[in-house]
């Protein structure tokens, strides 16, 4: 099914309603793409147009309401929101600012504060002359801080919102199990991305906002340059690493490929990645954190490489291609049932990396791979 | 030939550092993608990943400085840039607020201002509570607008940026060419979508950030909604809009058709519409403004039709999708040599819409069309 029930956004509403009672919040304010479709379903890729900003204000009660360009009226109100107030678009003179200020003032009580996700991983996604403006017009209410309500309600999915990623995952793992049509001796990298992003789409990917990886001789140098038109090379590892969407869902995971036969450290290297990366799985139940999923990977990490420069071994995915929380030594956030994570283990062979990266989703009893699990052994093309 | 010679970059910063001058900056502060790639030329799709903040800093003079997470380091280390400062991100004590506060405070004398792009179209990537504690570190160093210097400079494009442009324009035109390949009645519009951006790829595209398009009988509702499962049928007209990319540059135009034949007054609208567009075509000289270009094309458009809501006729393009200036009255922008624009006419048919856009650059003499300019008929499919 594409989209989601009205009861669904009502539900994202109410628990965000009542976190913010707790917070003393007003409203919230929100700027950026996910955070909009979070509640309302709007769903386009219009926000690659950096041009006009868009507005969402969730109240104390009742549905949220938009401030929106023009030209975002009609499939706003293919929504279940009913306030849609309007301005045409670019506007220099005033490109929404006295719009959004009446409208929080409607919305806000004199001497409120109105929350505005202002964490990691967040930005004001408008003019930052005219986020001071908004404040200026806003008589004694306060933008502040929305102390996490964003981040703590995306970060668990609904049964909804894991089939969607599933659906994502699934289309990813029947790409990259045709790699070999595609990838052989002689074939630039290049030439391997554009073919891959195409199997994606033929295997049912909305669109392929990322891909990643990289092919050199026993490894690779990073995993986040673009490809060059450089020919696959007997004893290469090839890796791709895929956020494509469907239904404005992303997947995120990697497989790697030897082409020709694999050396003896580059065959053992992955599978010490795909032992870590069961590590974390075999912990990853409701109530341990994400630090303890990065100490069960890097334990075993560390009985073979020095550091990838990655800076994490995994994160949340979703709505976007990474999300809360990080495994990293300093997040304690604790599991809970309906979170989807990546485990990411990297590890450094001689002068270059190996990255593998599964999805799972974590549950009430054990937790499951949503990506079709990697085998131990280093396919060879 | 991908990439830029480092006497590119040269030229960008000095020309960013002799504006600072006159507007008494002693640096920018720069957060977003094309913003860093501007200056250095480090291109990757990483930044679909909302974790972790980037940051360059424009000195005075000399080279751009990068405060940036280890996990790029040894990309930005192939860039023309020789000072890479980075931290292990995401840090979730000190993401970077350190490191950047230092490192601006090492680049600008004490007492100076540090210009942050805080105009239309600019938006500052990074948290809010950050950008503050960055701010109380600067000691009595402010950080204020940037005047508009971003916008300036990339608002003209290089003999080097044109081509890349012109090579992402050839691509969809081939593309283009092919629709009638994959469109045909009884398909549906999602599977339209999904072959078109395979198509895109297949012709040289590196990725396809963006596209948007509708088939509904007679027009369609709007040009920004995701695509549907909805066959085509008879009598609709199908509208794709993409902006694919090659080697970081964008193009920006449309292309419609009529599945079986057009209605008299859809075809005449179509006419129209390449009518309006030929309009502002003849007059984009060096000293023409963009609301010129608006009202050569309004001028016809509105002895036709009604407004279709989308709030301007045309804009820029480059590295990103829609940039400065905007096609409307309110745009003075004067246009010189070396900006590419999109020329954007829309009118309204009965209940719906439809939509035509060119690419073009301005030159000394004549505009160049860079998209293979359309027929005033309406192909038939």
């Amino acid at each position: 099914m594409r989209g989601f029930d009205d009861s669904e956004f009502q539900s994202r509403t109410e628990r965000a309603q009542s976190l913010m009672d707790k917070a003393g919040l007003a409203a919230l304010l929100l700027t950026t793409e996910p955070e909009l479709r979070y509640f309302t379903g709007y769903l386009t890729r219009f926000w690659e147009s950096p041009t006009r900003p868009w507005f969402l204000i969730v109240p104390a009660s009742g549905k949220p309401v938009a401030v929106i360009p023009s030209i975002g009226a009609a499939l706003m109100g293919q929504t279940w929101i009913e306030d849609i107030r309007t301005w045409s678009a670019p506007d220099l003179a005033d490109d929404g600012v006295s719009l959004l200020a009446e409208t929080l003032r409607d919305v806000c009580p004199d001497g409120t504060l109105i929350g505005v996700p202002d964490g990691h991983e967040t930005h004001v996604r408008m003019p930052l002359a005219d986020l001071k403006r908004v404040q200026d017009g806003l008589g004694n209410r306060r933008l502040g801080s929305d102390n996490g309500i964003l981040r703590a309600l995306r970060m668990i999915k609904s049964p909804a919102e894991i089939e969607k990623i599933e659906t994502a995952c699934a289309i990813a793992g029947r790409a990259f199990h045709r790699v070999s049509e595609i990838a052989n001796e002689g074939v630039t990298l290049d030439e391997v991305f554009r073919r891959f992003q195409m199997l994606c789409l033929e295997e049912g990917a909305d669109w392929v906002p990322y891909l990643a990886g990289g092919a050199e001789r026993g490894g690779y140098t990073d995993v986040i340059s673009p490809a060059r038109p450089i020919p696959l090379r007997s004893g290469d590892v090839l890796m791709l690493d895929t956020g494509l969407v469907w239904d404005g869902y992303f997947c995120d995971f990697d497989r790697n490929w030897s082409i020709g036969a694999a050396s003896s450290n580059v065959r053992d290297a992955h599978a010490v990645l795909i032992e870590a990366s069961d590590a974390a799985f075999n912990i990853a139940h409701p109530g341990a954190t994400a630090a303890d999923l990065f100490h069960a990977m890097n334990q075993v990490l560390s009985r073979h490489s020095g550091d990838t420069g990655a800076g994490r071994l995994g994160h949340g995915v979703g709505m976007s291609l990474t999300e809360w929380p990080s495994l990293i030594p300093s997040d304690h956030t604790v599991l809970e049932p309906g979170m989807v994570l990546t485990l990411e283990p990297g590890i450094a062979v001689a002068d270059k990396i190996l990255v593998h990266e599964e999805n799972i989703v974590i549950t009430n009893d054990a937790p499951r791979f949503i990506s079709p699990k990697a085998p131990a052994e280093l396919p060879e093309i």
